[in-house]
């Protein structure tokens, strides 16, 4: 097991050891905002069929050669095309067909004026326009050609994909498994939400907050409750979590007394690949894995509620995004002008949870107030964690730093843009 | 009813009419991505009694004045505080506490060790710094004070947010209502998914990137079918969406022959309050409203694909943004630079669907091909819209301008930035 490694060090070794899930066949509903396993190619032409791309009529443009608001062209309406039907009727010179947005272009037509260009007399039409042949037509296979290659794997699935994929024909679709995690809250000192919090317990809140950075990431959380200070309470509740494919517990991985965990993990068949981790918040965070391969990634993050959420970020988030088939993996950074003096002792990378606001071209950054690792209220306040480098000791007002941002509110804007 | 209106216009009138939704109470899991609707005040302290914030021992500084590691300072170790346990035990002159992170400060103790920092020989410890008073102590509502305001109605409840909730000891939470979105696909040329697709049929794959759309906003979505270009479907179908917060229907908005919506809508007590909106693609949008304001806002979206996503984007989104209670209710902009030369004719405003790419400190805008407004591939390959606003004619490469950024993951990081 290593020690003291520094944040890169620790992550690169988590993201070494994580392997992408496998995939999974889901209706194209569920599909969205996961990322696609397979090669999505067309099996039909899109649009199927040459249709009108406007409400009109279906002309042979050579008819209205000449045509002009001054020497409109008359033409006899034949038929008219009906959206969805079989077309059986076929255009002769000098005629047309009413035709709708959508609907198949008749044969002997080749192209369709708007009915704004067109002044209606019963069963005639008074053409003002010259078209230009297949005008306001959409040829078929215009959009997506049968053999085409259209969506790759790794394409993260959004609306304009699921859209794309319904007018295929595709009813499901192959995605990556969404990781599921297994969530462990650890000490004697922790309750459930509504249990007795006399005596100076809290509320194991960690559950909750893990969970929910789970789920922002659409991985599923199972909770595996809250084991005692008892190692035997431990080992039942990690076997309960051994068929996931991560295993988080905050909790017990310090170097105190009550260090069951690592001792119930090696029991189990988990190797802890390191221990500490030259951070602040977050030192004592844990990562291990299973030597034949098919158990679970274990992170044992520390037991305050900021550390928790922090260590999460850092190490459990990116491996979830990498095991979820993304090829991104990491938060937007971007470089803020501090607003304020910040300092600390060499030795351990700093993530200083802080406010942004924008100046101009600028992004102002400034601390949400204690950087105490129990201050849960701080990382309620925080839009980004700024990068206080391990060796650096000063950060004057007016120098940069680059800071992953959590709230990606921070990019929307106010304005549409027109 | 207004017609040919700016894009500026036509959302300055849906967002006047749009409402934020009224709260309902969830579960705090549930909360997430959610829109808080109440104050949170806390009623408790956060932590709840003072405690060690590291594992060690529980001292008296005024003992250890003057320890150090060439003179340490040797105490009794009397008790051990367990966590969550009632502590009767006071610390006398000359003694220590066995004490574990999170664990009470014991009466009579002021300040923590490290358990680094001390050696341990059976029943004494040896200590080897003099800890300033209150050091490694964690004080009662050091993070949060009984009846403190912690959380404002309006925040984003993201994972820190869940987190105190539960630290709070709060079950449940009241958020702002997430819209019910009816959704409508209309036309004798649309199939469902798995239907006949013969003589140009198409399936209605609007119904399925509008449903997207709604969920990737929290919304909900409630499917209402394919209506045929019949109005007395038309009527059954749109009456059962009346109880929606918002009716959607993509078809049958046009001014071609089988417009049977206005009449139907005006039938149900809707007002049309535009029709026809100065851009491209998507101009046959139109917006209505029910006069006695109980009923749902109604967009009226082309059919085409890359039409209805579109107008879905800019008109119906922002409303659903501000009805769930959100306060920025936009995507990002960027300012990009353009690859490649754009003309269009003055009078719409186009958006033209763009691939974005950063080189420095620059972001380049590509358009991702075909701009017609059946294309759905298109939109599967646009990470954003470039606003190309109405009166201009002309960008030339080089020239640069506003666009609304799709696809989130443009802002993500490849690396964590440290």
């Amino acid at each position: 097991m290593r020690t003291d490694l520094t944040a890169s060090e620790a992550q690169r070794l988590i993201l070494d050891a994580t392997r992408v899930l496998g995939p999974e066949t889901v209706a194209i509903p569920a599909a969205l905002s996961r990322v696609l396993a397979e090669t999505i190619v067309a099996t039909r032409d899109l649009p199927p069929a040459p249709n009108s791309a406007m409400d009109g009529y279906a002309v042979r443009a050579a008819d209205l050669a000449g045509a002009s608001a001054e020497r409109p062209v008359r033409l006899r309406v034949a038929f008219e095309v009906a959206a969805g039907a079989h077309v059986a009727a076929v255009l002769a010179a000098g005629e047309a067909a009413r035709i709708l947005t959508g609907a198949p272009i008749p044969s002997g037509s080749d192209s369709v004026v708007r009915q704004e260009d067109v002044a209606r007399d019963r069963e005639q039409i008074l053409v003002r326009v010259a078209p230009l042949p297949r005008q306001h037509v959409r040829e078929r296979g215009e959009d997506v050609r049968c053999g085409e290659r259209v969506l790759e794997p790794g394409v993260s699935i959004g609306p304009a994909e699921v859209g794309m994929l319904a007018a295929l024909g595709r009813g499901v679709v192959s995605v990556r498994q969404r990781p599921r995690v297994a969530i462990l809250s650890g000490g004697d000192e922790l309750v459930e939400l509504g249990g007795d919090v006399g005596n100076g317990r809290i509320v194991a809140s960690n559950s909750y907050s893990l969970a929910a950075q789970c789920r922002e990431l659409g991985a599923e959380p199972v909770h595996l409750g809250i084991a005692r200070d008892d190692p035997e309470d431990l080992e039942r509740r990690f076997r309960a979590g051994l068929r996931a494919d991560v295993l988080v517990s905050s909790a017990g991985v310090s170097v105190g007394d009550r260090d069951y965990v690592r001792p119930v993990l090696e029991k189990l068949g988990c190797t802890l690949v390191f221990w500490g981790v030259k951070i602040k918040p977050g030192f004592p965070v844990c990562f291990g894995r299973f030597a034949t391969g098919d158990g679970p990634l274990v992170f044992g993050l520390p037991g305050n509620p900021v550390s928790a959420l922090l260590t999460f970020e850092q190490f459990v988030r990116p491996a979830l995004r990498k095991m979820t088939g993304h090829q991104v993996l990491f938060r937007p950074l971007v470089r803020a002008t501090l607003a304020e003096r910040l300092e600390k002792p060499p030795g351990r990378l700093h993530f200083v949870r802080v406010e942004l606001e924008r100046r101009g071209s600028q992004v102002l950054a400034r601390s949400t107030g204690t950087q105490s690792s129990g201050a849960l209220r701080s990382m309620t306040l925080a839009s980004g964690l700024l990068i206080f480098p391990a060796e650096e000791t000063l950060l004057a007002p007016g120098d940069s730093a680059d800071v992953q941002v959590l709230d990606e509110s921070f990019f929307h804007s106010s304005e549409p843009g027109f």
